[in-house]
């Protein structure tokens, strides 16, 4: 890590979150509250923990990467709360925090006792935040829902895969860190205008109304035509603007493609791409000359650029293409960028050093402030704060807590 | 819209902003701004405005939908930035402003003389935040970047589509509206921060580092495996936990699928599922009755279930399977959930009525504060609001506002 990577931005300096979330809807919410400064305790059963620390991985003591990518600059605390005293000891820290996260499924944080109503009368200031997979009110909303359920019922599915295969779910978890990215900005919004009232919010959303936040373009186009919006293959819903593809490179791997566009907002871009591929014969055609015309021909201008991609690999085609001021990209594989040094360098890829698995790169929050992203640390072992964070929020000394664990509520 | 859509929750009351956004990258985040109760001002060219304006409509007079989706709740401002009094003009508002943002092609800002470095002299405390497709120091910083060419070099193509097919697009603009987002966030901790440090702030994010975020389980699949994470067709990247996929649904038309899946977390799952479905005889048959067995003979376990869906439509399967507990969703498209009245009753998606365009229905910033989603405004139309802002903000009278529009400078 060079030294444009300084330290995270520190924004949230001071603020506390209880933080009761798993897997990755919730946990990718607070963990950009994490990263931009807030202290983040996570809430973890003293016997398993979050079951996303153990996704894939059988091997005892090594937490699965998937718990890494969503945990990353928090602390564990490790409580029972499924006893008396572990619970007391939860409503003691929801006392002391400003955010209350969770997403247990639908009914289950009011079931163990520490629903908003509860929580509001001890700390009226707390901004106590739900995800669930269905909206209160709807007809699904005690339904039990993933990232893929939500995708699935959210739309994006229906817009996502070939134009006359099945749908395809995004490989992005829209329904997930989608769904945790909406619940930052309201508990940020929520701090903010806590500054002047002192008041608390009940933040909630679902994961299915979520994914509409994301394919807002689709709802528009349908609202054109009347008609459910596409799949249209690596092509854009909108469409009808050749061209606008991927197109095959050497040597004709799985992710051997590039992404080429001409903007209708930029008419120079057809011409230049055909100088750019040595067709210069064709910039005058007729057949190709106009937007008009590229449509009726879309297989033809795709052969065409396909021609010349086929005998350069993608980064080579992307070099060429985008210096000469015309929108392309390389379709890139995960492997090929967390190997590339680019994202290492500029600090958005970031290697921490995790205690148990060893060297693990990850990327950071990307957003750059004042031209440094946030420094990631690696996510918590299970229960390694519990004194800590113990003693200096609750004020427990060390009989108190050796108590505790004797009796199994730490 | 019923009584449990109150006023927006106006986190953000008495926050300016100052809006030189276009498309959705940018567009998507101060519209978020707006919809939590900041004064969005949105300054555009007074010939044509925003080219989102006119996305495939010709029609004249009226906005596409796409600029609805992007704009609501905003305010217009003309004013050509490209005379040196409307330069001026810009200046002035950024003196008023908390926050500036834009999304123009790499370098055009400074150009334009409205960079960081000039706004911060004019202003310590703005917040000045810009969207790009590649980072500052990437080796692409100078290229123009869409949403499609941010999913192709961000890594989101590469695991979306069907594993023996070509990568395609995800349906939702990660690369815009998701990259939006993350801004959102950086400036609503920015504004956080500034109450108690006055200081402004630089912030920045590329559209091809945004989309690591959201793609950041695919990543922890690469760690593990050192290879590429595949294309998956409808099922999650990680995989390996079948039933985890969609399966057809009567009457069998493009989208009449539902996705089942069955919890590796909750292993009473696969044999309730098995109960719904009329198979009860395959509870305790080995050949189906761990999650090894059922990954050896994934193929055999989806027909077991599509045979059962293939005679229901997709909501009664969602439905009967669902009411059992099991993670279960229906493929919808975008016409589908236009129509659903569910969204309209529970305020996640509203009816507003464009001046031009008339009733257009469109989703909300989807969480709930207290129970309520934010009302959505019409997007205005070019220059709506020039006479209000630039007599409330920089106190210009009716004179002034007469000249200045007689020189075509607003």
């Amino acid at each position: 890590m060079t030294e444009t990577v300084a330290a995270a931005p520190g924004c949230l300096t001071g603020v506390k979150v209880l933080d009761m979330t798993q897997f990755e809807a919730g946990t990718s919410c607070t963990q950009v509250l994490a990263m931009l400064g807030a202290e983040v305790v996570k809430v973890e059963n003293p016997v398993k923990g979050d079951p996303g620390r153990r996704m894939g991985y059988t091997t005892p003591h090594r937490d699965d990467p998937y718990f890494l990518m969503y945990n990353a600059n928090k602390k564990s605390v490790t409580v029972n709360v499924k006893s008396a005293r572990g619970l007391e000891i939860v409503k003691e820290l929801a006392r002391h925090a400003d955010v209350f996260m969770e997403n247990f499924a639908p009914g289950a944080i009011e079931r163990l006792g520490l629903g908003y109503a509860v929580l509001r009368e001890l700390n009226p200031g707390i901004i106590y935040g739900q995800v669930k997979g269905f909206g209160e009110g709807s007809p699904y909303e005690k339904n039990l829902a993933f990232d893929m359920i939500a995708q699935a019922c959210g739309g994006s599915m229906s817009t996502t895969g070939d134009s006359d295969g099945r749908p395809c779910k995004p490989g992005p978890t829209v329904g997930d860190t989608g769904t945790g990215m909406l619940m930052v900005i309201s508990i940020l919004a929520a701090l903010y205008r806590r500054r002047e009232t002192g008041q608390g919010t009940r933040l909630g959303v679902a994961m299915q109304d979520a994914i509409f936040h994301y394919i807002r373009g689709a709802f528009g186009v349908t609202s054109k035509s009347g008609k459910p919006a596409r799949r249209a293959g690596a092509q854009s819903i909108g469409g009808g603007n050749p061209p606008c593809n991927i197109y095959p490179c050497a040597p004709g791997g799985p992710n051997d493609y590039v992404f080429v566009y001409t903007s209708r907002a930029n008419p120079t871009h057809w011409p230049r791409l055909l100088e750019v591929i040595g067709r210069q014969d064709l910039i005058d055609d007729p057949r190709y000359a106009t937007r008009t015309a590229r449509i009726e021909r879309e297989a033809e201008v795709d052969a065409i650029i396909a021609e010349w991609t086929r005998k350069r690999d993608k980064y080579e085609a992307m070099n060429v293409i985008g210096a000469a001021g015309i929108p392309a990209g390389a379709v890139r594989d995960t492997l090929e960028l967390l190997n590339d040094p680019d994202f290492e360098r500029r600090g958005i890829m970031q290697v921490i050093e995790h205690p148990t698995n060893g060297p693990f790169k990850m990327p950071t929050f990307p957003v750059r402030y004042d031209g440094k992203p946030p420094v990631v640390k690696p996510a918590p072992l299970l229960g390694q704060h519990t004194d800590e964070v113990l003693q200096s929020w609750l004020g427990m000394n060390g009989e108190r807590l050796a108590a505790l664990r004797t009796e199994k509520v730490i």
